[in-house]
């Protein structure tokens, strides 16, 4: 759907969300705000779909209600601020940047509608739930950190600029921080599967060597946790262009839970994880079994501390790690007491992550699912 | 200079070293590598060309000194792995990967070559600074985090790649990992200036506006404190397109020093400080008295913290900021007694900070120098 369209359709919701509170205050009922709970007790993982989800349960918001009035206040000042801003078609802005426009001193008293930005970030999200609409739609952006090459172009309907990320040198091009497709829109792509990887230091050697060209992929990078832009465009390559994601991360707790996030999305921001999730996502490495198979060198092993050991313990028991093929996994990292960064296997050869571990764990599938 | 000659030249340097190593053994002399002192107190700041550099004090480094064998034995495994990659033309790595590489247990010893990268990293820059050479001319590359935009087109020298950074969307082109003159070459620009920003969401709501096209510039963001590759590309664009460099950023004592390091460098990296200055970048705010003449609401103001105000007056006393007019502007940020972020200007119109504020702080010369 085009940009302009979107754009016209949140603003009609928003815009009926505010006819129902004037219909309410013209009834002298007492307006009120429904929306899903966003609370981990309203989140879970929905094992069919594979994916975090956020549950049915419902909350209201009302006017006269002493601890309610401030937030009820506080949503219709950033519902209204959002719409304008729509409708204005003004460029999109940080979270931040809306908090500066809406904080002011309430005329006629001391109070101010917002203290701090802790105070906007809930409400933005409670808005965004309400109308069921990513924040990028209502022209909220984050700060992007990733960098993707290969086989992919795409255009900016925003400025009508073609990228082709085949063309983008050794930099690569930097993930828009608003990837949606009203704004980016995916060309052709001969790409067969997605590679992730989490550390840019890997991609970079990636990257030179063009593995994105032999091996007929999209090479990408969030820089360590992938955050918003990042896993959309990877669940999105994922889903329109029907393509394979392949998640290459460290031999360590977090490692693990990069690609989780990248597959299944967190808890805490379940409603974007419904979104920006990629239940088919693999996990090619670094693994367990690649220690002893690609003979990977004792110096490069890190012994686990205690902090790992307990984020292990804590990932195992996790739902999405609750597969058979996972368990194993988690339980031998615990047993074998060392961690792996990708980084390491450089100590092979340099060509040797793309030239014979990454290539022949691929082909074997020899991932987790 | 192209990568071939740079590299062959390097090359030469470190073959060099290792002669003059072997003459000496050859000799029964005991081996020893001479280089400039790293340390603070062999780094200054020079008033007469307005950078911080290093010294010209020199440490010698001896096999046969119980104190100075084991870093001894680094440097030359450090010196020696940066010769034979180069030889063969690897890709570049990090400096973890090169410590990934490098790390050992001796054989016949207990004793492993490096212990963890705090130790290898310092013999990096012992190795930089002796043979003259930035690491990322020895094909070692940081995570470089920048976006830029605007007139100005760049051929990256390992790919062919022209990156025309009019054409790179609402993303920007990311900033290279290497931005040295032999991978990236600058085609003619029409920018009469550089507008270096502190924070993203400043950047995108510029390059939104496309600031870049209207004001014949190009617009960068460091994402905060410029990294190595940031800062560079700015000395670069600086000298060798000779265009004027202002720097925007936070009106607190961070906004400052992150002008600073752009402008003149850091202390701890003084080698890479003397190339990667910019002693005639301009500060153009936030600055003290904008409060008053652009009325910036009270609702923007952030209270001083206690470590804001020791961070000023560390500032105060730095060197580099001992100009009257630098004197006078921290004073007042202390009098005042708040801080304000760039991000908050938006709380005047979306618009104010790219058609109004910056065109007019430029247009009459409004900075601190």
């Amino acid at each position: 759907m085009s940009k302009s369209k979107i754009r016209a359709e949140i603003i009609e919701k928003l815009k009926k969300l505010g006819e129902q509170l004037e219909k309410e205050i013209q009834k002298n009922k007492d307006p009120e705000i429904t929306m899903p709970i966003r609370t981990l007790s309203n989140a879970y993982f929905d094992d069919k779909d594979k994916l975090i989800r956020l549950g049915d349960k419902k909350q209201t918001r009302n006017f006269f209600n002493v601890g309610q009035a401030r937030k009820f206040m506080q949503t219709t000042l950033i519902a209204a601020q959002i719409k304008e801003l729509l409708e204005q078609n003004k460029p999109s802005i940080s979270t931040r940047q809306l908090y500066y426009i809406l904080k002011r001193t309430i005329a006629g008293l001391k109070e101010n509608t917002f203290e701090n930005q802790n105070e906007s970030d809930p409400i933005i999200e409670d808005v965004e739930v309400s109308i069921d609409a990513l924040r990028e739609e209502l022209g909220l952006e984050p700060t992007p950190k990733g960098v993707f090459s290969g086989l992919i172009t795409y255009k900016d309907l925003r400025t009508g600029d073609e990228i082709n990320c085949r063309k983008m040198g050794t930099a690569g091009a930097a993930i828009p921080a608003n990837v949606e497709p009203s704004v980016m829109e995916f060309k052709k792509s001969e790409a067969k599967f997605v590679l992730v990887v989490e550390k840019f230091a890997v991609w970079n050697v990636l990257n030179q060597m063009k593995f994105w060209d032999k091996h007929k992929c999209i090479l990408l990078t969030g820089k360590g946790q992938g955050e918003r832009s990042a896993r959309r465009l990877v669940s999105r390559l994922n889903k329109e262009l029907k393509l394979p994601v392949y998640v290459f991360c460290d031999f360590d707790p977090y490692g693990y839970y990069i690609y989780s996030v990248y597959k299944q999305g967190s808890i805490n921001l379940a409603f974007f994880s419904e979104k920006s999730g990629c239940p088919d996502a693999k996990y090619i490495g670094l693994k367990h079994d690649d220690v002893k198979e690609f003979k990977i060198p004792k110096s490069n092993f890190i012994r686990l501390t205690e902090q790992d050991l307990k984020r292990l313990k804590e990932i195992k028991n996790y739902e999405w790690f609750k597969k058979k093929e996972w368990q194993d996994e988690i339980q031998k990292a615990i047993d074998f007491g060392y961690k792996i960064e990708s980084d390491a296997l450089v100590s092979k050869t340099i060509e040797f992550m793309g030239e014979t571990y990454l290539p022949k764990v691929i082909k074997d599938k020899d991932w987790l699912d």
